[in-house]
Formats: C-alpha cells, sequence, structure tokens
C-alpha cells in the first residue's frame, strides 16, 4: 500500500486500538448528537486541550474533518470582521479552502490569488491594497499551506511571515500533510522552523491515523469560530471512540520521533534510488514522492497492472486533483515501508515504464527546463 | 440521558459494538484517504448496497456527516441541470439544507421558501413559477423534511409527492431524524407512507447509533453527486471502524421492530405523562417530546437543575437552534427509558416546574390558540 495518508501507520499502533476499544465499550459507537446538545464529553474537550498544546496556542476546535475545518473556519473569519477582509490565497490551496473562502460573506474582488508559493507575488498584490482607498479598513488574511499534497512543495513559512508583519495581515495556514510528521512535537513545518501563524488547520486524518480535522489559534479567534459556524454547529460530534484514539495518537506522537524519522529516512531513499533507477519522481521538499506519468488513461493502467501483477496498491492521480497532462503516481512511504519493499516497488516500477515506454527521469528533467525557460 | 439523537440505542448494542472491534483490529484507526484514492474500502461499498436497499433505491452514497450530506446534494444538484433550476424550500429545513441551496449556483431569486408544512402556499409558489415565462425550462425541486427535528412536526409526504407530480418536480427529502424509527425497515416515513421521494437523505449518526451521513437515490443523480461534489471527492472517507458498525446497526434495524415499537410506545407514554401533570409538552406528531420553556436564560438554569439535583441529563435547546422565545427542552425518550424512568423525569419536572412558576400546559394552550389566531 503506497498511497495511503497514513503516514506514520499509527492507525495501527498498538495504543491507538487498545484505547478506541476501551472507549466503544465505555461510550459506544457514536457520540449521539451535537457538542452544543447531546454529543459533547470529556474526551472531546480533552483532545483540544491536546492540539492546543501541540501547537502552542490558546485553543483549538475539532470538526468532524479537515475538509470541514477548511470550510469552517474561512467561511465564518471574515464575519467576525465588520470592517471588511480579504483574502489572499495561493492559488495552489486544497478544495476545501478555496470553497471555505468562496463561501464566506467576502466577494469575488476580496479573494485574491496569488501564484503558487510565489512571494513577489503575494507581495505586489499587498501593496496594490495598500495603496488602493477602498480597501484601506479591511483586514488582510494570507491563506497558504506548508506542504501541498500532490506536488510535494513547502511553502516559505518565514519569509511569508515576515511579510504578513509587514503588511499587518493575519496569517492561516493548512498543516494537514505536515502535521505529526515535521516539528520536534509533530506539530507542523511551523513548529520545525518556529514560526507563529495565526491560525493552523491540521487533520486527525492522515498521520495520526484516525479521523477528523481542527483548528488551533487564540482562544477568541477559535470561540468565534465555535459560535458562528454552521458546519460545526449543526452536526453530530465526532464518535469519543474516534477521539480516544486520536488522543492516544497525538500523545505518542508528541513524544516519540521515531516514526517522523523512519519516514523521512524511507522518503530519502525511495526518492533517491527512483532518481538513480532513471524513474521520474518529481522534485518534491517534503515527504512526498510523486511519480511522474502525465497522462490519465496510462495513469490508470500502471496503477491496475501494479496491482494485479505486482500486488502493489497505489491509484492514480488524476484530474480534477492535479492539472491535465501532470497526472502522476503520488507515493507515501512510511516508517512501515522497509528498504525491501522500496526495492520491490522499484523493481516492479522500472519494468513498467520500460513496457509502456514512459517518461523516464532525464526526459522529465528536460521538459522541466523547458517549463522553467517558457 | 434524554436528549440523545441515538434514538434506538444502537450505539450500545452489543451486534454493533463487535462488528466495530472486529473492524478495529483488522482495518485499524483510519481510513487514511479519499474515496478515490487510498480510503476506499470493501466495507464503504458494503455500507452503501445497504443504503440503497434499505431505501430500495438504486444507488447511495455515504458521506462524512449528515451535514455534508445535505451541503454535498443541495449544492451539486443544480449543477446537473444546464436548463437551470428552481429551489422549493420549507422554511424550516435544517441549517445543511439551507447552506446546501446556498451554496449552489442558484442565485436568491431560484431559492424559495414555503411556509412551515404549508401545501397552500408550496402550491402558490410552483404555480407562479408556472406561470413565469423565465422559470420555463427550469428543473423545479422541493426540498423538505419527513419529522422536524426541534418540533417534531411530520410533512404531508403523500400530499408534496402528489403536487410534485402535478407539477413536474424532483423531490428531495431529509429523513435524518426518521430512518430506524418509522417504516417496516427503518427506511423512514416515505417507507411508512410507501411514497416515492427522487432524493433521500438520511444519517447513521442518529437512530443507526454510530457516525456519518447519506443520500440514496437513482444511480445517475447519485453518480452525478459523488462526480461533482467537492465535500464528497476531497474528503478522508469514514474510518472502516465506523462503517462496519453503521453496517451492523441497519441490518439489525431492518429486521428487529422492537426498538421501534418501544421507542413509539415510550414516546407516547411520555407525552400522555407530562400532559396529565400539566406541563407544557408541545404537540408533536414524531417520536420527539418537546417540553415548552420559552427564556434561553430560565432554560439554561432549568437544565443545570435537572442535572446538578436530579442526575437527569437534557441540554437547554436556544436561538439559533429554534426562534427565540420558543425556547424548550427536548426530550427523546428510546427504548431503554422504562416507564419508570419516564414518571421518575415527570416527577423532577413537576418540582422543577413549580419552583420556577413556568408556563404550564393549560398556559400553554392558551398561547397557541392566540398564536394561530393572530
Amino acid at each position: 500500500m503506497w498511497c495511503s495518508n497514513d503516514y506514520l501507520g499509527m492507525g495501527q499502533h498498538p495504543k491507538v486500538i487498545k484505547a478506541m476499544v476501551q472507549a466503544l465499550k465505555l461510550y459506544g459507537a457514536g457520540s449521539g448528537g451535537t457538542r452544543n446538545i447531546g454529543g459533547n464529553t470529556n474526551l472531546h474537550v480533552q483532545l483540544e486541550n491536546e492540539l492546543a498544546d501541540l501547537h502552542n496556542k490558546e485553543a483549538a476546535l475539532v470538526c468532524t474533518s479537515g475538509y470541514v475545518a477548511n470550510e469552517a473556519g474561512l467561511s465564518t473569519l471574515p464575519s467576525l470582521f465588520p470592517q471588511g477582509a480579504i483574502y489572499f490565497s495561493d492559488e495552489e490551496n486544497h478544495a476545501s479552502m478555496i470553497y471555505g473562502m468562496r463561501y464566506s460573506k467576502l466577494g469575488k474582488k476580496d479573494i485574491r490569488v496569488f501564484k503558487h508559493n510565489d512571494i513577489k507575488h503575494l507581495e505586489s498584490l499587498l501593496e496594490a491594497s495598500n495603496n488602493d482607498i477602498e480597501d484601506k479598513d479591511k483586514v488582510k488574511i494570507i491563506v497558504f499551506e506548508s506542504v501541498y499534497s500532490m506536488s510535494g512543495t513547502i511553502s516559505p513559512v518565514e519569509t511569508i511571515k515576515d511579510i504578513a508583519k509587514r503588511y499587518g495581515a493575519l496569517t492561516y495556514i493548512d498543516e494537514v500533510h505536515a502535521v505529526g510528521l515535521y516539528g520536534k512535537r509533530g506539530g507542523g513545518v511551523t513548529q520545525e522552523r518556529g514560526i507563529d501563524i495565526d491560525i493552523i488547520s491540521g487533520t486527525l486524518g492522515k498521520a495520526f491515523g484516525t479521523h477528523g480535522g481542527y483548528l488551533a489559534g487564540s482562544s477568541l479567534i477559535i470561540d468565534c469560530i465555535r459560535s458562528y459556524s454552521p458546519s460545526f454547529i449543526f452536526t453530530t460530534s465526532l464518535p469519543p471512540v474516534t477521539v480516544a484514539g486520536s488522543i492516544a495518537s497525538i500523545q505518542h506522537v508528541k513524544e516519540s520521533e521515531k516514526e517522523r524519522k523512519l519516514l523521512h529516512e524511507h522518503s530519502k531513499f525511495m526518492k533517491k534510488r527512483l532518481q538513480e533507477e532513471n524513474l521520474p519522481v518529481l522534485p518534491s521538499a517534503s515527504h512526498i514522492v510523486p511519480l511522474f506519468i502525465g497522462n490519465p488513461n496510462v495513469c490508470k493502467e500502471v496503477s491496475d497492472v501494479f496491482f494485479k501483477e505486482y500486488q502493489i496498491y497505489v491509484q492514480p492521480i488524476n484530474y480534477p486533483t492535479v492539472p491535465r497532462e501532470q497526472e502522476l503516481l503520488r507515493l507515501s512511504p512510511g516508517p512501515l515501508h522497509t528498504h525491501d519493499k522500496i526495492e520491490n516497488f522499484v523493481a516492479a516500477a522500472k519494468k513498467i515504464w520500460t513496457r509502456f515506454s514512459l517518461v523516464n527521469y532525464e526526459e522529465l528533467q528536460e521538459r522541466l527546463k523547458v517549463r522553467i525557460h517558457q
């Protein structure tokens, strides 16, 4: 299995399973209601405390998914500013962020998109806004991710923070593909680099191996979102069993660096081995290993051959998850993917690449050069 | 505990717990990805088959919550009709439905609200639309619930279906407070009355005792929503453990009428006993037992006294869940609430009602008469 977001294998960790079996027997299968009516438990409050602590924030709010956390946070945030607000959004932001902003009270002209990780473009938009009399009182909010899930790029968090300070902007970062994996205690790229971002959105459904999403920030902002977001208020809370597993997982990941170190070691080894075998691994600063294909039908066919002939499970990544002609296999080696397993994957890939005459690493480099020169 | 939506106590059912413990050990804590990438399992497909069968529909689509199911369904539906569409929506529809419609491509003028359960008003809106040249080619979609969660009213499903036929409208019903509880196999009010509604939205987090939501309908409509809804596509799927519990619960509830019968018997007994003791139970055609208070601060205080002095847990229902001055306690007796427990609640309520000099049943009847005459 090469395409799971259970990055650290925590979904199989005995501590997590044990906590969940106990919670199942004590609390039953579901929560039975919304957080405000019948679905609040000590466990929900404890989980929010764990998350606030993980990110060194005053408070956290657990939502039913990472998608809902982004949608709830970004659709609600502008309504807290009667003077108006402007979003400055990275063009590669996740669908949940795009829809969250779109569902806010802001009109199209107050959602401004900057080119992916392009600091100069972001700065020019902020500068233009500073010079625009209509924008004078509006709160600026920069919205971006730390690890971009499909390309594996990492954003220049420090620089964005500097710019935000200079322009008096709030910052909102999606760390769903980074929490648990980066930083001394798994607090994400912001923790690794010691950068304070105002609002962090994270997930329990990837490195923590369970299910659900959350926001972390100041007590004031978190309380406002808790009080105003319909997708938080009017929905059944996460089952206590999921919450208990999440607490056990976060507590382990905060303390243990073993899984994180193995993940990064395996990811580096896999990138190196693919490149050595002339297989078209894309440049990725993160743990994610994207393997270029560039055609949706072939991508699906290659995935099928991996599964049927090699018992290797890796789903094709096609449009709309990536732009057309950038179809790829997205590999996520974790601590449980030993060097043997990686060699096994590389050997299978070599045979498949030859058989389908696919773009190899050298050819990919040429294409990327052309793209840069254009 | 009097305010849980685990209406049948299925969240504690040994069959459900057993299936979940097994799934936990076999599949781990989370699903590890979206339905299209790493988070699909046989269990997800099996659950959708169970749900399609429950509602006698061709297909079903499982979402991460009932909120998301409504949001996904109603925000996506109009984009399937290039000729345009018009929603006709009951004014008491749930927040998830209101936001779903609002997030669709339709403008405000194509979301038309009819008075709660007011057939004449609905018909007059449809008639007006028929006579409007601008509406000529647009698909009409009537959006309503079967059991309204706070007032406990039930909609005239048959009449709405008749009207829909007459005006060639599609029908969308939210059965989240009815699935598991009404109909021979727990297929909801539509099943009880043998009425075929085009799209049914339901939940796993109430009568089925677990977590998640779903849509059921024709294969074509379900496939369209599956293919176009961002809140379905870009989110981690439900954990296999939750899915396994849901399957076990649905299979039990389809076969066993015992829990349903006890629920309705207890609900009727409780309404009768409250009325006999002059306690202000509101008229409710469903299993829900709303107890009127009419003041938000008193509502909270009464809830606290119930808990602190009588170890009875029932949360206050205040604005925005109900309109202001209609604050209430919403009681949901289930099969596990024996007559003894009901008598115990009624005795506590009597003391509290006297102590706080609250509106009693007779006074409430006077108020309701006044309201009707206004």
